[in-house]
């Protein structure tokens, strides 16, 4: 039988994700949709049952599995109800606003004895990304000696203030570079320009590779997002994205998407689809786990704290094999 | 409820249609699998019913609609057989061997008033070419004077003898222009070097556009296809296909596909999507109709017969207002 | 001791033959200029003797060799006119307007036992098709099947009328196949479209190499020529030309140059430098012969010709020994 | 008259000085040649005189000016004695060892009263990086936050030992982000992998935009040079440098160049005439002058100290009216 899906939150990425969920996703229905604007709510669920709170959707006996993407703040409570009800959830990251609400979800799902919980780090699904692991882990560039990561987005949207740009965009290159290395970060040394965008940030794993970052909230051109590994022995590098070539009045020129969902939609649907398959056949997670959730969250955290001060020196628990 | 999907023929083809049907197409599942092999069929189905004989399938109860992907020179007569069932069929290149075929084809569907066929010409599913004919009918680059095309294959399949570089490999440039430029074609001429293979054809379409064609079904290097659209004020190109950039050993390498599954998986999979969202709600089809099928093979049939007599003046029927 | 060049002729090209002797060529000095227009030769001269008859120039004592860049149809007598004073003359392409005229150039050139013509088809000096050659003479890509060529002039200036798409651009073409392939031409059929712009050319070379071409004197969006050689074992193309990257508002931007000066400046300069250093050193010519002009003046009159014909079997001498 | 140059050291970069003086650079010849080893200095030569001793060369009334492309260890003396004799040198980089020496230069040619020296930061003649200084300069991009420099080496020359990727090669980044964005240095960090090689280096300048660097002696797949500037509006980075399109064995390859000279012949070749042009006309330089030198010198002489130490306040002197 299909998953019934409830899905809490209908902004820019939860609509997307009731559409996923809708037209996209095989052995998925899209269930219950709840948002504080239960107008929004009705237009992304196209027919599904609309709830205004989300624990009666996350408890309801109609609903079988959840996706969270209604804003940060409440991503910790409701990961939280959501393996109290036993039910799978895939969370939008952050994982939680806090390192100590990260650690509670952690806990509580290793106190259940099951995985509950897939964070939405996408990026582990891009197509793209994939093939850039797969050229790594093949060895033929070597031993990782430098990465080099540029995040940038058109404008930054209104809701992004202050540390945000850490704690809501940056977290991606955490997550991901964790993931294509295998390995835990270190360091982190960050260079503020003008009101704290763009940022220039250095860093260094436990096995010693350096990853510069440049996270650009208002590059003003696009979106885009760029990642290139320098080996022992090559280099490799995430490709250019296709654009329709157009050669008009003196210009060869390619168009950029205006923000993350055109560049990344592969990847949210291959991770709906991902964790919707893990869900039926019970077999091993392959998206992000609460952990990976926690560090990510974690390093943020420390970030965020101290990046007037210098270098960071990383403070992380060591991964409990539950999730090894 | 879902579709309930049969599918005739598990070569390398077939097995993608079964593939995509069991795990990317929400609203259909694969109910029953049909080859000449009845291993190759369990293998493909997964647990869908196995069938000898493609007939009783087609009429069985439980198939609502059937996929055929068997060899070229069955096509016509299983998508007689579904009509006659009155079930939906979504039918691999060429529609038929024979314009004449084709034509009862049509001529079928015509009498039962409804459509029923979608022909597998699965570029004008592709998201590049989308992108290419979107530019090309914003009218930023002004009428089409030129249309380049590249078809390289990287080594003829055994099975692929005679003339079915153009019957079987060709026809996607004869449906893709005529859709990219929502026109007619009117003359072809062919030169053919070696035994047969590369061809160079030039043709023209009924609205004066030139295009020319490398069809190269043993290029040595990879599976590649191109279009480009020389237009009065610009010219519109499909772009590079992605893959990871690897700088080793003193040089840059992108690796090509070694055959059309990889480059055009997409186009499958959204081929296959359309095809089952346009039976649930009878809305349009979006994809190669019946008439489309006919003209193919009939401008393919004429390219074969004429191909040794210089210039030739195409003749085709005026398309049905049924299919307009 | 330095050679002293004297210059027909101070049009586009003419100007820039006149830079390229003055500030680009060791071994060479601009020491006299003639042009229609005495002002345009002084302009052009910055000092150099200005003459308004160019047979009293190539006639004097101060002049030890010639540049021709007049107009098309002067060519032929003032390279006869050097021939006569028994000065190396490198002339601009065409070598003559007719093939009668070129071969009565390579009668003479041959009467005096000598090489004393160059013609100025620089693309065999440019880096890009330089390497490309280097590529496929190196064998990596096996017997040539196919050659796709494709020139793009932004606008056609006004003085390009009737056929001067064919005599005065397309000849690049005709002698840059040649000599890539070192080959010569046999077939040729012309696709006109519109008012005789774009041409669409295909032709065969004696070895049964295919050659595409698209001959396209107003593109609307820049300078921009192309050749792609597809061999039994691979393709080889031209680069695409560096050009700085710009990222703003949407777009990825890449500029065209507007005419073919900056494409080929490096080609003209060392034209001119290996011209010079042939006179100099009595080394044998690396640029194009009497014979490569008058080969290129013949195709494209028999193109001319035969053009509204179909296929055009070609008639040319036999290379003689002098030039071989 | 033709300037009669003298060169010192006839090593990898010297050699091509040589041929540079000797075939393409109009108004220079190559009149005197010094190395340690004379048959070398023969070679390079062709026919000019062949010094033993470089002050007797530079105080040659044969010579009028000096190349200088021995061991960067002598630079700076034989700068000093070229200025002696009032003769006009072009030295290889770095123009010193210390600051002190560069600095000596520096105060020996105010007290000439008119410019001698300039050194061989080529960077500035690349028409790659013009062009990107160029763009820029338009203003279109706006005002620079950050620059990207990747400089790559394919394995470090055995003479390259200690701080010489700092002292020989990362100089270069320093004079053309100077030279780029028409500003001076204010910081730089250090963050050094393996032994050393490659660096990751992090600069800002005194208005405030940061520039990331690596420097990669020995990346093992060739030479590569790249520089992207982030502006308030947009993006520009220098385009991929041509290379032929190789389509074979399933890959798309492009050839890099493995080392330093074919990616930067153009450069060379462009501030020689430049440097020479400047001699006979006495208009103002073009290239980078003594202070040019003593900057650079100064901010690879403090990398070097401090290079352990963190952030690293650069201190250097105001430059002087004469060379403002």
């Amino acid at each position: 039988m299909s998953i019934a899906v409830g899905l809490v939150g209908t902004g820019v990425m939860g609509s997307e994700h009731a559409r996923i969920l809708r037209e996209d996703t095989p052995g998925a229905r899209l269930a219950g949709v709840c948002d504080a604007d239960p107008r929004k709510a009705a237009i992304a669920g196209c027919g599904a049952q609309v709830y205004s709170d989300p624990l009666e959707m996350i408890h309801s006996r109609e609903i079988d599995a959840v996706v969270i993407a209604s804003p940060d703040s409440t991503h910790a409570d409701l990961v939280m109800a959501c393996m109290a009800a036993e039910k799978p959830v895939l969370c939008e990251k952050p994982l939680a606003i806090t390192a100590a609400q990260a650690l509670a979800i952690v806990e509580l799902e290793m106190s259940k004895g099951r995985r509950l919980v897939q964070v939405g780090y996408m990026r582990r699904f891009d197509p793209a990304y994939r093939l850039l692991k797969q050229s790594f882990d093949s060895g033929e560039i070597g031993k990782p000696l430098i990465v080099h990561n540029v995040h940038r987005n058109l404008v930054a949207p209104e809701w992004m203030t202050g540390s945000m740009s850490i704690s809501n965009a940056f977290v991606h290159e955490i997550d991901v570079v964790r993931w294509l290395l295998d390995t835990d970060l270190a360091t982190v040394r960050v260079t503020s320009l003008q009101k704290g965008d763009p940022l220039v940030i250095e860093m260094t794993t436990r096995s010693g590779t350096v990853i510069t970052n440049e996270i650009n909230m208002n590059c003003q051109y696009g979106y885009y997002v760029h990642s290139e590994i320098v080996g022992e022995n090559g280099v490799a590098s995430l490709p250019a994205m296709p654009s329709t070539v157009i050669h008009r009045a003196g210009q060869q020129v390619l168009a950029y998407p205006t923000y993350w969902v055109p560049r990344f939609m592969e990847a949210y649907k291959a991770q709906t689809k991902s964790w919707i398959k893990t869900i039926q056949t019970r077999q091993a997670y392959e998206g992000a786990s609460a952990w990976d959730g926690y560090v990510t969250t974690a390093v943020a955290e420390q970030i965020i704290e101290g990046k007037e001060t210098g270098e960071i020196q990383l403070t992380l628990l060591s991964c409990p094999s539950f999730y090894a």
